[in-house]
């Protein structure tokens, strides 16, 4: 597809009023305003819903349960809020270690009344399907139901399926939603052998851009910030087409099913090199303590893990001064006090406190384990 | 500012699970999630916050005053649901020509049990300080009001501080918004003058990417979608660094005080020339019938008309066929029926319908202008 190129185009525009002709370069490829009529607007339409398609095929689901928004937390918040709307105020319920984006929405939804549940997890901070069938059979006004596909603090790995058949086995209908923020390309995603209603999805994980994140919705729902029809009345606003353009492009690249193999390969053997270093490291603990090697309840991608008496804070300054970047639980925390996460798999607020996250990508090297490790050696001689 | 180049970055990162590494250039630059502790969150915490300030400057308004959100439908959306958490659901009012992103926001509120009142315009599209007064004293219990800047499909200019007089004259604290998309880059703007309790922004009206928005709030409010603690607390999700210092590069470009006033007075005369022609074409009503080659009540950048016979969509197909994009009323509209912001100034639904908006940007000339003359001449010989 040929980007525009004011300077070159005979066309005449006389729209500033719905969008206006960008100035640099990169922004002037399909710059028009997909809700207009005209040639511009034709060919944005077009880009968007050329995206919308490629995102649907990577994760094998049809083109029009596609939404684009701005980000994956307003994902979460729009399917959410989307309750508001119904007439009847029944139960919510998430797992405890959600995304603060699912967590502290459910909390809102509980300050305007409500029932708002959240489901136990183990020790590994994964939710059992046992677990999951008994707070439903407690709860029996539950009908919405949110449970992540990887949790962000520790890489668990929740068993999508089974929790879907728990969901589903039950004689009422309730919504299951999933935040797949940081299951996408790290994970092979089956959104409808999990028979999920929603899904969000996130750019800027994938290496895209902020602004753009994604919403499946297996039908549309009734949602509660409107005005302008835009994505099929679902997310309101200007369509952000080069957003959309780049998060396909992304997901094509990482995670579609060849190459997300290829990759999960790789990581899990720089994963299990690191596992072993840390584990020979006698003021380290893995959370939980019996990750293994290569273990398959977690992701690849994500490890937590504490240094005896040395609060997580401090480890990531120590770090960071080596030239190394990790961080302390999820950055949506990092103003909020305390680690939820961690709580709720039963660590106390000492041990938790001391938790630190390392997560790599597609350009970690053995390299980077090293000179992690020997930073970490480094730090630990000091504290 | 410098730009970070991974490949040469002896850094080692290790928190993808924030966000990845972004492996275009243009997206490398301040790539770190502002929440992060380590080198690369601080510098995209500094460039955000840099951002932020030369933001602040341009809208005359204190730094901590101003909140990124995603687009400016998102921030008017923010502000009117935020009412949602009220104890008490109190009067919001609205004037009928606000943009779907109120207007439609507002009949959300409504059906969840607000007395919601839409504020009568004039013919000529702007709302008087008397029916404002009338209106505030008929519905005493009216604490929010919403009032555009510049109309998006008339660009018919609102008397601000003649309405903010009116609504601070009350015995009652009113929480006055104003959506001032239309009006950045092309109006001077005076929030506090104005003395505003929030204004809504878009950088792509700007010449800015899609995807960033600007909420101004001269308190901070208690807001519906949560979850990660950015932006104050005001607008969750990772915060879009890149795009928010594109959004003051435009401002900055367009809206500060010189380069505004030049670029108003241009746009100015090339407008007086156009709605001179079009006067003289016996088929073309102006919209108003009564705005003048230089009209006080409007923006130069902004018109609506309508030709005898021809509905405004067969003449922005027939204009679009001679490679000239005007449209018919909003973008964020063209998905809806009707022409709400035409009825409420009292066209009835055939003459509504021949509306087009015709808009221009700083680029527009002369010879842009001659060119749409005759492509409406053309256009009027076969329909």
């Amino acid at each position: 597809m040929d980007h525009f190129d004011a300077a070159k185009s005979s066309r005449r525009y006389f729209d500033w009023a719905a969008t206006a002709i960008p100035e640099e370069k990169p922004l002037a490829g399909f710059f028009g305003n997909p809700s207009s009529l005209y040639e511009e607007g034709r060919k944005a339409r077009e880009a968007l819903e050329n995206a919308r398609s490629r995102c649907a095929a990577v994760l094998g689901v049809p083109g029009e349960t596609v939404y684009f928004t701005s980000c994956g937390t307003e994902s979460n918040a729009l399917v959410l809020h989307s309750l508001i709307l119904k007439a009847r105020k029944t139960g919510v319920l998430y797992s405890a270690v959600e995304h603060s984006s699912v967590r502290e929405n459910c909390q809102v939804l509980e300050r305007l009344g409500f029932p708002v549940i959240p489901g136990k997890v183990e020790k590994d901070g994964r939710i059992s399907p046992e677990t999951l069938s008994r707070a439903l059979e407690k709860h029996p006004d539950t009908r919405f139901a949110a449970i992540m596909g990887v949790n962000n603090e520790t890489g668990a790995l929740m068993d999508m399926k089974a929790l879907s058949e728990v969901i589903r086995s039950k004689n009422v209908p309730v919504f299951f939603h999933s935040d797949l923020v940081q299951a996408a390309g790290k994970l092979r995603l089956d959104i409808r052998g999990w028979d999920l209603d929603s899904a969000s999805f996130s750019a800027h994980k994938l290496g895209g851009p902020r602004g753009i994140g994604l919403l499946y919705l297996k039908k549309p729902i009734e949602v509660l910030y409107t005005g302008g029809g835009q994505e099929r009345g679902i997310r309101p606003g200007t369509e952000n087409t080069l957003g959309a353009m780049a998060l396909a492009e992304c997901l094509e690249k990482h995670a579609a099913a060849g190459a997300l193999e290829a990759a999960c390969k790789e990581a899990a053997a720089r994963w299990a090199y690191l596992i072993r270093a840390l584990k020979k490291n006698p003021r380290c603990r893995l959370v939980p303590e019996d990750r293994e090697e290569e273990d398959k309840r977690f992701s690849p991608w994500i490890l937590q893990a504490r240094f005896r008496d040395v609060p997580g804070e401090v480890m990531v300054r120590a770090l960071d001064s080596e030239g190394i970047a990790i961080s302390t639980g999820s950055a949506c925390s990092s103003s909020s006090p305390g680690r939820p996460v961690l709580s709720a798999m039963g660590l106390d607020e000492h041990a938790s406190l001391e938790g630190v996250r390392i997560s790599q990508g597609w350009s970690t090297s053995y390299e980077d384990l090293d000179a992690l490790l020997e930073g970490i050696q480094k730090a630990l001689a000091f504290l």
